[in-house]
């Protein structure tokens, strides 16, 4: 077979050198890639999130990155539509990348309204993308955890999607957060353009947020607003509510309470609201939701109900490391070194018997490398465990271990390995 | 606080209407929504890989669905070019949609030459986009599951990769695949033209293979190529790889074999190549890959050997739906009834009690519904338990508890009913 015809000519790598001189490797601003160490913390909070939303009968369901442009454009607003990526397929189709989780699943309802069951629970992490201002420090292509309740009218669902994103929370390992309640019949006959002001209140302050009010009414209605607010008292609704949500399992003052000041800047919410806030930092929200009965059903051309909370993803992120609320495990555990290539057998064996007992764990992929140029590579991805097998060891039946965090080192039997390894 | 300003307009609501009248719910074609049902089947495969993976060391690396066209483009030849998914985004940048996660990964590896660890062993599992012939029965919106190890030429590396992607597909069940190995030094002197007609002898076999040939060699030329191919033998390479196989615990003939006729069809390998094939079905590739030393370094000029394999995420749920391989309990477990508004709170704790003891369940979301509807909302979510608490069971502080699978029926302390759900 050999030199039958001409030599595969390397002409693929000439030609990528060449053009490639002058490419240089880097993402658009905006966008990330998440190296192993970023990755692993996504996956477990994705992973925590998914078995709690699970735990109380959420499904999962994907999307598409792409729809017809006509399916979102409008659902948004103006600023919405302007932030929006679209554009034209090859095959002269209007296309728009998914902006958001809830049209989608408004989209995806309408088409299944005999199939699905209803209520509709389901749950849904994707990326969604935002050609939004970077210089804010915000990103263009970010992960969205929501979860939503549709066809369910009945406070029963608004209890059940602030009790399971609380007990989500806590799953992560969050102590002090408090869902802050209110419903928007407290707000009836206040316009939006005043509502997004109020909804200022836990960042600039109640002087702030009059002043703002003054610029389109008299400082005796700005004043009224806001002690209305500050002394308002639940509706009939958020006792109700409250009365759920402690049969659910919650505490009002700890897990859950009354905030009249919140108002959730969107204005398709139609009734109770909420945001998962740190009592500690007011006005960083980890999230919010709320019901919002008209949105679900603009492509089924019906009112269908629907209520639904969305965590910020990045900022569960931000709050979990500042907390340190990442066990320690999420790194890679135990590398075996390849004490010499006659030897090579003796580690391969080494990682099947830990395999089989379930320890993660990787060979050194090279069979001639120096031992410390191994420990140099399990130093580097955060490895925590390396093992040692040479001719003393094989004479003694027995693994060197050191542990790269504290520089211990023994020499034991197999079986004390595995224990040590898995404490 | 009601009433204080004008009421608020509904005119959102009114404008989605009037919008939404001629607004089809559709989705673009080639593009898919999961539902509850595929998703979680997804999921578990996504979920089965990636523990196998981990447990060989391989971390996992998520990339931008957008790059710069520069980025992607030309590194996939002409037909690439044209089935990617191209735009200039709002700041005029020409951006290009993911194709694939290897040329992504290249770029990483440019950018993080000096913080990565090397041999760089990652895994990715993303959705890409190609605007390939939607009558073939292709998607436009795929998942690629990947793993990947960078910097090392070892061919420990490429047992490695193989081993973890046998490991892998044993992982979620399959008893009969096997990897089916070759070594491009077999082609040595054979133009790719030919090895792309070669690469379809599994699928139209020896004759039409020949008569393809034909048409650019004489008959003689042909049947020579394949006759030295039917009967070609292990290169030094592939008996070092084989050895190395059975040490990591992988049989010869049963998971892994040498198949002269393995191409693959990318002209980017250089050495190694196989396909994860199942016997029973010749040509139905499960997944595939190989040792590609000239790709990795295109950004960061210079050459990275790199070895690395693809599971074919569709057809392995394909594969696993034929096989009967989905284990049952990925469908929700249990649906606690609500008897009436009176006893809703015996139902709620009741849910407290099954999610403490880690069993999935949900309330169903409405205080008034009769038991007949409600036991129908389980049967269309597919749950296979439903359980009961009337006054009767409060009583006897027991519990119903209905198998919708069997239909049988019972009343029982709560921990017998824990057992049973739990079996």
């Amino acid at each position: 077979m050999r030199k039958l015809l001409s030599p595969i000519p390397q002409k693929r790598l000439l030609r990528y050198n060449t053009e490639m001189d002058q490419i240089k490797p880097r993402t658009l601003k905006g966008f990330r890639d998440f190296l192993p160490k970023e990755a692993k913390k996504r996956q477990y909070v994705i992973r925590q999130l998914a078995e709690v939303f699970e735990s109380f009968g959420f499904e999962p369901l994907e999307t598409p990155a792409l729809e017809y442009e006509e399916i979102l454009l409008g659902k948004y607003g103006g600023e919405g539509d302007k932030l929006m990526y679209r554009f034209k397929d090859r095959g002269g189709r209007k296309v728009a990348m998914r902006y958001d989780q809830t049209v989608p699943l408004a989209r995806v309802v309408a088409q299944g309204l005999n199939e699905l069951p209803i209520p509709f629970k389901r749950y849904q992490i994707q990326n969604v993308w935002r050609a939004e201002n970077t210089q804010k420090g915000r990103y263009r292509e970010f992960l969205q955890c929501d979860i939503d309740t549709v066809g369910s009218s009945s406070l029963l669902s608004d209890a059940e999607i602030i009790a399971c994103a609380i007990n989500a929370a806590k799953s992560l390992g969050f102590k002090n957060l408090a869902m802050n309640i209110n419903d928007r019949d407290i707000f009836i006959g206040v316009e939006t353009k005043w509502m997004v002001i109020i909804d200022k209140l836990p960042k600039i302050g109640k002087e702030a947020v009059k002043k703002e009010l003054m610029k389109g009414m008299s400082e005796k209605d700005a004043k009224k607003i806001l002690n209305d607010l500050m002394t308002g008292s639940l509706t009939p609704k958020l006792s109700k509510l409250f009365s759920y949500l402690e049969s659910m399992g919650l505490k009002l003052g700890k897990d859950f309470k009354f905030d009249p000041t919140i108002v959730r800047g969107l204005d398709y919410y139609t009734s109770i609201i909420f945001e998962l806030i740190d009592p500690n930092k007011p006005g960083f929200s980890l999230g919010g939701g709320g019901r919002y009965d008209n949105l679900i059903g603009v492509f089924a051309n019906r009112n269908i109900p629907a209520v639904g909370f969305s965590f910020g993803f990045d900022r569960l992120i931000e709050a979990m490391e500042e907390l340190k609320l990442f066990p320690d495990e999420l790194s890679n555990n135990v590398l075996v070194t390849i004490f010499a290539e006659s030897l090579l057998k003796k580690s391969q064996e080494l990682t099947l018997i830990l395999r089989r007992n379930r320890v993660n764990c990787e060979l050194y992929l090279n069979e001639n490398a120096p031992l410390e140029k191994q420990l140099k590579y399990a130093d580097k991805k955060g490895i925590s465990y390396v093992l040692i097998i040479g001719p003393k060891e094989i004479k003694e039946n027995k693994v060197t271990i050191k542990n790269l965090k504290t520089g211990d080192q023994k020499t034991e039997a197999i079986e004390k390995i595995l224990e040590e390894i898995k404490n």
